[in-house]
């Protein structure tokens, strides 16, 4: 486990949630030795995961932010080793202006890359789901039971990852937004903003090391030929 | 770039050979780099690899069997330091036994795993595409200039990586075998055989390595979006 910052770590696919496979197969102290950033959900789709800085932060459905431990498991997630430079700066943009600009600047569209926007939001709305308990339910199901939260403004910090179309549904292909304001009372799973001002960054990956769950007994034999994955993703992710 | 014999390195996606990006972007010293085991294509689809012990070999589509240098580059390619277990020992199977069977004891079928199988095979298929120079055209277009061998009988390696459907795209979905005999002087992409008498190996990964060519001029600015990838690419495979 080299520190490697051209490597985007990914355990779980978006696929295994559809179906309810959402038993937290990874701790955080694999999921940190991967990286210092990252992005998440725990067991049970247990709240939204944002790391900066190699700290956890955990928006649960009450909107509550809190660091969780070592032990924290994860269904999915993603991390990396920080190695950003700056792309531009940006005044009034919406959030599509921010994706567009960083994927014309960078002609990243069939890369795996990862954006970090700094600055003062407007009109700011995240999710986080409720945690459920066992048996699991589909994620369509499981998703039903969310908290939405809004800020008119406030200052924080985005984190998104881009994944090329081709890896639709093991990973979420084009981008996928987590945020936290600087004061670590609001965040989550970015549904939209209105306007940012303030830092674009970018890292460029050249790999996806993807990590399955291989030893857990109900991924293993779950048949995802009877889901209809990419059906459902899409209607979730809508 | 430790040996690590749970993780199955990939350069490049099937999806890529799709509209033609057949330029070699990565050399075959760095695939050796990460395995001693594998398979792949050469630029502009230049025969069938497979790396048996260190040794890459390419069946041209002549039907000569060569070992190539460190310097022969490929557009798509996996390997992997091989560890395999013994799993069965079958007489007179046929290959979609082989293939039956190792899922069924394995429980594989979410999982990325690699089947070598060694011993005497009869009716044996196999095909090598004819290498294309530039411009490179649509991997239909290319792949119709092959050329198929058979031999009755031959004693050989079948090696076979095994993706989950849903990296169909990405990687091949299902098996992807390759084969050659054991006096070198037969092989390529296994089309079909007859039956198979030998023993059956298996090698299960917890990670794919997933690399992509992302400083290829072609490959960043291509409009996969313009490419009916998976209508296309099971027509070829079919």
């Amino acid at each position: 486990m080299t520190m490697n910052t051209t490597t985007l770590y990914q355990h779980g696919t978006l696929a295994l949630l559809v179906p309810g496979l959402l038993t937290g197969t990874l701790p955080m102290r694999t999921l940190l030795a991967h990286g210092d950033t990252g992005i998440g959900t725990g067991e049970g789709l247990d709240g939204e995961l944002i790391i900066l800085d190699g700290k956890p932060y955990q928006v649960n459905s009450d909107g509550k932010v809190t660091v969780v431990g070592d032990d924290f498991t994860l269904p999915f997630a993603n991390s990396h080793f920080a190695d950003y430079r700056p792309l531009l700066t940006v005044e009034n943009a919406t959030r599509e202006e921010v994706h567009d600009q960083v994927l014309a600047l960078t002609h990243g569209a069939n890369t795996f890359f990862s954006i970090m926007v700094t600055g003062t939001f407007t009109d700011v709305k995240t999710r986080a789901v409720a945690k459920s308990s066992r048996p699991f339910k589909s994620l369509a199901e499981t998703a039903e039971n969310q908290s939405i939260f809004t800020r008119d403004t406030v200052k924080g910090t985005l984190l998104g990852y881009y994944s090329p179309q081709i890896f639709d549904g093991v990973a979420v292909g084009g981008y996928h937004d987590h945020f936290l304001d600087d004061d670590h009372t609001f965040g989550g799973h970015l549904l939209g903003c209105g306007r940012v001002t303030g830092e674009v960054q970018v890292q460029i990956f050249d790999t996806l090391e993807q990590h399955l769950p291989v030893d857990d007994t109900d991924y293993q034999q779950h048949d995802f030929s009877q889901d209809d994955i990419m059906g459902d993703l899409h209607q979730a992710e809508g």
